[in-house]
């Protein structure tokens, strides 16, 4: 069994727990926290200070580090690469190589292998980006979010002055996805709708809806629907986590021979099926530490056969 | 540049090298047939016969094998990666094991590097199924293939006395498509229609398609359907080579949360589309040969680094 340990105990951490009993050969040694153990209630987890790890560093093989790129794992995850390997899910796509090069100095220095921005995308996506345009080298990409919860946008517009509570899903506009299988070009601008769900007051609506529309670069280049809802509305309905989105290549080998590469992708809880791929992960970290592969990895580094749960030799029984 | 050669000049052949150009790090020292070489005409690669291969091996990085699984390949590969580092398209999914294993020995032995079963499927199908199951361990995996021409059923309904000529295409059911991906169990056998195109007297007609769709293993347990065209209609209408399908997971992260993994492809030329995959495999094969790592090699084998001909730094810039 590969021992976790779940630092952090957000949704991203809360998923961890829940989806290990879907990995069966990967356990928990505990949740551990900066708030007070005792105020965390897991599903059966242990739960300890994060500050108390250290004193588990021989029973741990993996953290799963389960905090924000921005507040959380710029500095985490180059810190507890020198005593821990790590994955982490770091997301802030313009860092992401100065972040892999501070995780490598620790990590290969200490001879611990750390999987840095695992998830969808940066991720999955990634992944099939990439591949997709290694075997079709002439062509056209695009990807497509959504339909999903924008946690940038929906905190932008809760921070409208006068707005009680606020949501905005990302939505693909099927037009132009229709148009690039076509071969077509297409509009950046045209890619996404947004739709603002908004609980405010009747007089503060107008002002509101302006406000939205017109804000430069978040709003005021898309197509973007503003709809006031009561916040027993925002309750009820709007408090799952759906998202996912598509990558999309057309590629030619040959003057009038098109191909389409298409990966789709719908979940219906984004932050329960990240935490499904960072426990992947974690098998792929403590199998690449075990072989002496030291320092910081992205899913680019791995195999699938260090991927799977399965042996080889069920992979190529049964896969290939 | 990777110097490749290409042997054997069928379809598969043929895609290889007019792919080249989209290929910009790899280039072609020849052609290698066991026909005549005068009798071949090429898009401009220069042709040998098959036996003057090892006066090249100074000169060639990776053999790529254009012959059929098979009458070529099965004795090919594993006798060639004695010499050579070599890709090829292995197919028979039951003998991919042993294949390997008679490939890894001559290649692990002569400090060869060659990767077996390279194309859609087994390759990039296998890719999916594979990644798809490692992510979401809890759910249900479906491939549906087509539009697309069968080898092998066209072959089986030419044999059928009276056939002129025929070609069969399989086509996934869009209801059982629909239907698995809101989770529902389907039935194997309604996955699939088969469509009939034949060329044959009218006298013969009604007995034809009465052993077509009786016939035990290939259509009588299918949704088929016979349709007699003339031999004008045949090589106007069925002379190109498309085919593709989808690899399809449904799988819960938890008791109501579900999500969907899809890869779809459609290719207006099977074996263009093929060779391109064979040709970043030669890519593949090339580099880990550089760096010492010998014998048989799957997909399963490889990461994403390896495939791609951009390096890492612009493949984390771009692409996570």
């Amino acid at each position: 069994m590969i021992k976790i340990a779940i630092v952090g105990y957000g949704n991203l951490g809360k998923g961890v727990e829940q989806n290990l009993k879907n990995h069966s050969d990967i356990e928990a040694v505990g949740v551990f926290t900066r708030r007070d153990p005792k105020s965390v209630k897991t599903l059966g987890t242990a739960v300890y200070h994060v500050d108390d790890l250290f004193d588990y560093q021989n029973k741990v093989d993996v953290c799963i580090l389960c905090g924000s790129s921005k507040n959380d794992l710029e500095e985490q995850t180059p810190y507890l690469s020198r005593y821990f390997n790590c994955v982490d899910s770091f997301d802030i796509h313009a860092n992401i190589i100065a972040h892999k090069r501070n995780v490598d100095k620790t990590a290969a220095e200490s001879h611990h292998t750390s999987l840095i921005s695992a998830g969808w995308d940066p991720g999955l996506f990634s992944m099939n980006r990439i591949l997709f345009e290694a075997i079709l080298p002439k062509g056209q990409t695009e990807t497509f979010w959504g339909k999903g919860v924008s946690q940038g946008h929906s905190q932008v517009v809760r921070s409208i002055d006068g707005v009680i509570d606020a949501i905005q899903y990302t939505i693909p506009d099927q037009k132009s996805i229709a148009d690039f299988k076509k071969g077509e070009v297409i509009d950046d601008k045209s890619k996404h709708q947004r739709h603002c769900y908004v609980v405010a007051h009747e007089k503060d609506q107008q002002r509101i809806e302006e406000e939205i529309i017109t804000m430069p670069h978040y709003f005021a280049d898309s197509d973007t629907s503003v709809f006031f809802i009561s916040q027993e509305s925002m309750n009820e309905d709007h408090q799952m986590m759906p998202h996912g989105g598509k990558v999309l290549r057309y590629g030619q080998t040959n003057v009038e021979t098109d191909h389409l590469m298409e990966f789709n992708l719908q979940l219906d809880n984004n932050p329960e099926f990240t935490s499904s791929f960072l426990l992947m992960c974690a098998r792929v970290v403590y199998r690449m530490n075990q072989r002496g592969d030291y320092g910081a990895k992205t899913i680019l580094d791995v195999s699938l056969k260090d991927l799977s749960h399965q042996t080889e030799d069920e992979l190529l029984s049964h896969y290939l």
